[in-house]
Order: structure tokens, then sequence, then C-alpha cells
């Protein structure tokens, strides 16, 4: 079987264009809004094949196949494609950037229709849940009622639980990678850091920076922290040790170490392709994400649905003990809930690591595949 | 016994004062040195009963008593004083600002006496080596011979490994508290956040603010993701949870989360009290700082000298495996190294905390008090 994918076009949606507009969770309206999107595979007759997977706080629709245009890398490429978990022989793939992103989407950077001028910080707070709704809407455009399953890692699982929570007859298989109900108070701290470091760059201008230059020393920071807490320190340990670089001096403040130094290359390199103030809006977003009081289940419970909850030992920023509670509540409310946590030793991104997930692949791959 | 131990002044001591200054391990040399220091209780006659406190990176000479001037708040408190763990009745207890420092020690904040203006980034490079070797020369001028203890956490804990390792005829007790042999590259990784915060900062200039605005934002940042790494998951679900601020909006990128406005007025008291260019001069003296090859330990080993290694249980910044690596380091020499982990619950904090470091105020106490 060929593997490859191929080339994907990035499409794009858009919706809600009356003065209206779309109600978000706040009270605001948003409109109009374009969701950009990629698909992969084919719909079949009864639209029953389709798998919606959602992509974490820095991720893109471009979940695989090669990069055209101005695509981001793919970030899933091995989870993805003909033959593998997510096999686009059997099932429709559809992945779509979230509101309030930097990557087709309506988002901070996108034109206010009311000025004619990029949004900045006057784009309303959105939340995860209006990620969903608004998803939804291009699920129905699509002529999907019932998703065969919702799939994603970090923020992308907390986006299948909000998937869940909003619409229990729409989906089958959820299952939430790496992921929690709810932010701990060090989750939110490590993201307000991040927030801190954009807004002290005097560039962040309160927002207001498009069409000049941008606060990427405060992204590039930002990044740099979020960097560290995707690690683990084995993972730290093997990748650099206490390694020199080639050109340190010995005494300065560049970089030194080679941890240093691959640290300052990925707030570098980030900043190329993500906006400051998507950083401050999604974050805010996963902050305020909170299903933890099991209130969203309903009051049958959840009889179609079933649940792969996936953690990873080494994950010390979305700690094992976090799926287990989402785990915990299921079970307790007669939901069929499996619970894995896979030995890798990445950290958090273990599950964008091929070598390190391939007992993720192999299990998403059955989970999806086994019939009521 | 009063416990009380009374107002305290901070006194100050210079030398190399002449033009070829004091030779730094970099090469470079430094002149003239002043150390700010406090003493407490009194030197014996044959000068028997001195211990060195050595604090931690943002600590200075006030371990304890009430704030008088322009001292900080004492820092260890309840650890020294008439009946304490380091018993004022029995000990002559020093502490020393380390060069580099901001506190009243030769630092990068200091007049340069080539320019008659504060050193900057011309200050030289300072490793924990040359904070120890400059520490010697006010040992040695208040006349003591050898010190019966030398205690710190953190880098104290780093100062106290390298002052038996350059001294070790000098020094009977040794007490490292939650320190390591060498940073592992998620430490250096924390540290180089925070430069990198620093040096983002546009008022930072190169180092050359002083007379001007300084970086405060940068140091704030800095110091607020430094905070989170001092503190343990359950401690901050403990202090915060998810609670919102009173004064929050519900929506807006200020502090909602108690969490988020506790790390902002840690950031904003600290830049008050710090100077932004020692939080780059001592991070990198912590990070080079490396005797991990047990190449300091004479080949006869350290007959006279007896080690206490405390660790906390919920320090994931320095976690226990690295104070048990200094302990199997130090047995496998056959000297003498007692090992204890503490259940403490406040992470790498732990150590100045009273509540959480009663055992330790009593394990330290009965070490100092064996005799051979």
């Amino acid at each position: 079987m060929n593997k490859d994918i191929g080339p994907i076009e990035t499409k794009s949606f858009t919706f809600a264009e009356s003065s209206h507009g779309f109600k978000l969770e706040s009270g605001r309206t948003l409109g109009p809004i374009t969701l950009a999107y990629e698909t992969y595979g084919r719909l079949n007759e009864d639209k029953s094949n389709a798998i919606l997977v959602m992509h974490a706080f820095s991720g893109n629709a471009h979940v695989a196949g090669p990069v055209i245009g101005d695509q981001d890398p793919a970030w899933w490429d091995f989870m993805v494609g003909p033959g593998k978990a997510l096999d686009t022989a059997k099932y429709f793939i559809i992945c779509i950037n979230v509101i309030g992103g930097c990557k087709g989407s309506t988002g901070p950077s996108s034109i206010n229709p009311k000025t004619g001028k990029p949004y900045g910080t006057d784009f309303p707070i959105i939340t995860i849940e209006d990620m969903v709704r608004t998803q939804k809407v291009l699920i129905d455009h699509l002529g999907i009622k019932k998703l065969h399953g919702v799939v994603g890692g970090s923020m992308g699982g907390m986006l299948a639980l909000q998937w869940v929570a909003c619409y229990p007859d729409s989906v089958e298989c959820v299952i939430p990678i790496a992921a929690t109900l709810k932010h701990s108070p060090q989750q939110i701290a490590f993201n307000e850091v991040g927030r801190q470091a954009i807004m002290a760059d005097s560039l962040w201008s309160n927002g207001n920076y498009y069409g000049g230059d941008s606060p990427e020393k405060g992204l590039a920071v930002a990044r740099m922290v979020g960097h560290i807490t995707y690690m683990s320190n084995d993972s730290m340990e093997e990748k650099f040790s206490r390694r020199l670089t080639d050109d340190h001096t010995g005494f300065k403040f560049s970089a030194d170490f080679e941890v240093e130094g691959y640290l300052q290359y990925r707030g570098q390199t980030f900043v190329k392709r993500f906006d400051a103030n998507t950083y401050l809006y999604i974050t805010k977003a996963m902050d305020y994400f909170d299903l933890s009081d099991g209130q969203w289940i309903p009051a049958g419970g959840l009889p179609g649905v079933r649940f792969l909850v996936i953690a990873f030992k080494s994950d010390w920023l979305y700690p094992s003990v976090q799926s287990q509670e989402m785990v915990r509540q299921l079970q307790m409310r007669q939901i069929d809930a499996t619970y894995c946590e896979i030995d890798a030793g990445y950290g958090h991104d273990s599950f964008l690591i091929e070598s390190e997930a391939e007992k993720q692949s192999h299990l998403i791959k059955h989970f999806l595949a086994k019939r009521k």
C-alpha cells in the first residue's frame, strides 16, 4: 500500500456573514468567520466514516502530507495516511484551524470588517466551546450528522472532550491524548508567563502591532518557556546533556550550552510562523476550559460513545493523573472508557513524535476499527 | 531562652584595592572587592565555632533578625537565633552576599573604578568558585582557620560544596540542601528563559541601564518563571486552585486567576529589590558549576569532613535524585555522608519555609552538635 498521502490543499469555509454574526460564549458576536481546513480520504456514501482531528495550541489544519504553498509542515504525518492509524483508505479525515488562530481561520490578525484593519485585541475572547461550535457549522455544511471520531492531543484533547460535551449525539469515538478536564494552577502559571513575556515587549503595543514590527522577542521567550514544558527532564538530558555549543566562548550571555542554542532557535523559528495575539487568545481559552464538574455528561450517560484516553508517563505538564481523573469520572457514570498510559520518555510532546508514539498509533487504529 | 536575635547591622569588608585586583577563574581581575556580610552570636576564643551560611540565588547577607535601614527581610529567621538550629548561643554565624550580587557586595551595578560608572556588562563573568574564594578572604580576615560548618540551600548548597572542594582542610560540616553537583539541561533551560526575558527588554540596553529606566518588565517575567519552578504542583493547587481574582472581569488579559495575580505580584516586588544584570551573572555562575566528575575530592578522601545532604520530595527543580548522586559519589570515596529526603510539599523552596522545614532544622541542629 502506498503510504504517501500526496499533496493536500488547504480549503476555507466562511459563514456568519450577516450583520448578526456568530454568537460567542462571552455574549459577543463574531462574523464573518472563516475556517481553514483540510480533508484526507473520501467521505463514504452514508457519511459515517468522518474523523475530526484537532490540533494542539500552535497547530494548524495541515495534519499530514507534503508542504504546498505557504502551508506549515504537517504535524501528524505518521498518524494520517493510507494504512496508518487514521487510515485515509477507510476514513475521511478533517482537520480545522481553530478560531482565534493565525493559520487561515479568523483570529486577531484577521481584518475587522467594522474598521477595515486587523482586530488586534478588539478580537473577542474565545473559548474552547466557541472553537467547537464553529467547527460544528463546517461539519454540518459537509453534511456529516455523526462523526466516527474526534481525536486530538493537548488542546486537541480538550477540543475532543468539548465536542462530546456539546454534541453527545454527534460523536462515536472520543480520543483525548495528553489532555485534561481543566488546567491546574501550574499550567495556568506557565501560560501566564508566556502572555506576560509577550505583553512586556514594547512592540506588542496593546496588540496593535500589525503592519509594523511585531513583538518577536517576547513571543520567542514565551515559546522557549513553553518548549521546556513540552519536553521531559530525561529527554533534555539525552538530547543535550551539558554539551557546549561549537561557538561558545566559555564566558558570555549568548548560547554556551546546546540546550540554550536549541531553545533560542525554537523561539526564533516560532515567531516567523505564529502571531503573538493568537498566543494570548488561545492560551486564555485553554486556561478557562473546565469540564471537571462532570455536569456536561447527560443524565442518561453517553450510551453511544466510547472513550480512549491516552497519557504519557514522562508528561509532567499534563501529568497522567489528569487523564486518570477523566477516566474515573467517565467510568463512575458507566461510560465506556479505556485508559492507557504509554511509557514514552519525551514528555508532553510524545504524542507528536513517531518513535515515542508507536503504541499510540496501534491503540487508536484498533479502537477506531472496533465495531459496537 | 529569648529566641529573638535583635537587630543586626550589615557590615562591609573591602579588599583587592591594589591595581592588580583579585584574579578570577576566567583569568580576568576584579578590584576593589567589597563584601557585604552579617554576623550573629560570638566567635569563641579558639575561633572554632564559626558557621558560614550561604544564600540562594536572590538572597543576601541578612539571614535573620528584624529589618533595619535598607536591609531586605531576613530569609532564614526560623533557622538562626538563640536555641534555633543555627544556635547563636553556641555558634558564630556569618552570612556574606556573593560577588556579582546587588545587596552590598561588588557586582555589575557597582562602580567600575576605571570608568567611574557602573560596570554593567563590563563586569567580568564570575563563577561559584570565585564567590567562594572571595568569601575565604573575609573568613581569613576574621581570623578563622577552620569553619565548623558551611550550610546553604539551592545555590547556597553549591557554594557549600565548592567550599570543601577549594578548602578541604578548612571545613568540618558541609550541609548542601536542595542542591546539585551540576545543573541539568532543564535547569539551564529555565535560567536561560529568565536571561532571554531580561535581554529581550529594550530597556536592558546591553546592560547599560543604570541611571535610567531599568528592564523591570523583562526581570519580572524572569522572576515569574523562576517562581513557578520553586513551587510544587501540589502547593500551587493548595494555595490557588483555580480561584478567580476579586477584580477579574471574566474575560481579559490581566490576572483572572489568583495564581496569575500572585505571580505578577512576585515579579513586580522582585524588580524593586534586585538588579537585572545580577540575574544574568549569577544564573550563569550556577549553570557553569560542575563538580560531577568527583575530581575535587582529594586522593586521600576527606577524613575530617562530614556531610549532611538534604533533599525535598516535592522539589522538581532540584530533584532528590541529584542529591542522591552527590551522596553516592561521597560514599564511594568512603566519605562520611548522611542523606535525608524530607517529605515536604512546597517544592524547591521548602527549605525556606518554617512549616515545611521543621525536620530540616532538627537534622541540622543535631548534625552540627555531634562531636567526632
